[in-house]
């Protein structure tokens, strides 16, 4: 891999294995060198989990000329940070997680393990995306998203992006777009969010589900608004979480 | 339970034995009726994580009046929506995570599993608080926070804080402060993530560990700043990760 192509580092949260993180390879092998790192089954909902205490494998999956996929017990986050550190011979131009198999946008994105990848990339200061589709089966298609994800990605390998912003797209789930808007990140609320069962043994336990409401359904700026109307949704995404207006109303807090 | 008090929930990431946990018990027991809902180990650098897969377990491991301890095998964002969906008589004033043993400043908000927290009670629109003391040790001092974390939990109690922002509170190791900043969120690396070790049975595995450097060592509007120099940092956070400023260059990327 001593090559001078673009470095392209994949990772995701749904394992190796996916369907989707297999089509991200096959679209983006023509425009550089591939690594794959990712979980070696499903990670869902990891969030920019990293493991503390656990020791962490890595295994050599796959290799031929410009991509080879490795796969680890850790998160997803664990994965780039494995790759980045045991893995690469240079820095990579740019850390992609995904193609995710569901919807990534609104307030899902703090518990997104796709999420999780892009952020850690972005926070060690590599141009990142993560891409998603709203469509959770195995099997789902991700071909409609090739001439997006190829044309996004080699945008930002020719101009980069600005320290500390990386990119959320999501594509809603039908073959034909209305187009592309970038968009804010929308308010939304998840609710009913357990399911209580009884296990034979006489014990209850719980399933984490759950419902997702839209708290702002008529903001046509929102990538929920342009996800529900057709659209491509990218969310620039910043690694800084700070409130600047609450920040500045510093008297009330400061002693 | 059933009582007219401010109800005030508790998570952490150390788990509901840790020392820092139960010193905020202690600490806030005359302000209103506790629940503590935490994991049943050290969860740390679990984020925003949630189990997606996982069947969850629900123990109550103490009760006296005006204070229910309770554990699961979840990880601290599982035991908020544990909490509220299959615990509470009433809607909590308040979410508090914490009191967490190590540092959850600068980009350490997204690992942290007490932000996680946080971050979860602040998503459901609830007012919440991390507190968190630079100071790993299982048996740290917390006794030195004890008036800063009634009088801000006071504060949040009467005052509330605007909806989608939270707040991530971190004390520096020392007893004694200089007073109490409101920063921004520095910016800083991890690195030297990974350790590699050798198994007796003859394969390697890694361990994650790392090394945080400050980027901005001179700025003294930040976490970062305020810590190293023996202030309190009250963070102010917020749910929405938009970057406003590059999502206003709309042209470049629509199509």
């Amino acid at each position: 891999m001593n090559s001078k192509k673009p470095l392209i580092l994949i990772s995701n949260d749904d394992g190796y294995q996916a369907k989707g993180i297999n089509c991200l390879v096959d679209m983006l092998r023509h425009l550089g060198d591939i690594i794959v790192c990712a979980p070696d089954s499903a990670r869902s909902g990891f969030s920019c989990a990293f493991s503390a205490t656990t020791p962490l494998r890595l295994n050599l999956r796959h290799e031929e000329e410009g991509l080879q996929i490795w796969s680890s017990n850790g998160t997803p986050v664990d994965c780039v940070k494995l790759a980045l550190s045991q893995i690469v011979d240079r820095r990579p131009d740019i850390v992609i997680g995904g193609i995710n198999h569901g919807d990534n946008a609104s307030v899902n994105t703090h518990y997104s393990g796709t999420m999780g990848v892009t952020l850690e990339g972005c926070m060690k200061y590599i141009p990142s995306i993560a891409f998603s589709l709203c469509d959770n089966r195995d099997d789902a298609d991700f071909e409609p998203l090739r001439p997006y994800v190829v044309s996004m990605t080699e945008k930002v390998l020719t101009k980069g992006l600005p320290k500390g912003i990386c990119l959320n797209v999501n594509f809603p789930r039908t073959p034909k777009y209305n187009g592309v808007k970038v968009c804010r990140m929308s308010q939304g609320t998840w609710g009913q969010e357990v399911t209580r069962c009884h296990h034979p043994r006489g014990y209850d336990y719980f399933w984490m589900v759950g419902h997702y409401q839209n708290d702002e359904p008529d903001m046509q700026d929102t990538d929920r608004w342009a996800l529900d109307n057709g659209y491509v949704a990218i969310t620039p995404t910043q690694v800084d979480v700070t409130a600047y207006e609450f920040m500045n109303q510093k008297k009330d807090w400061e002693e």
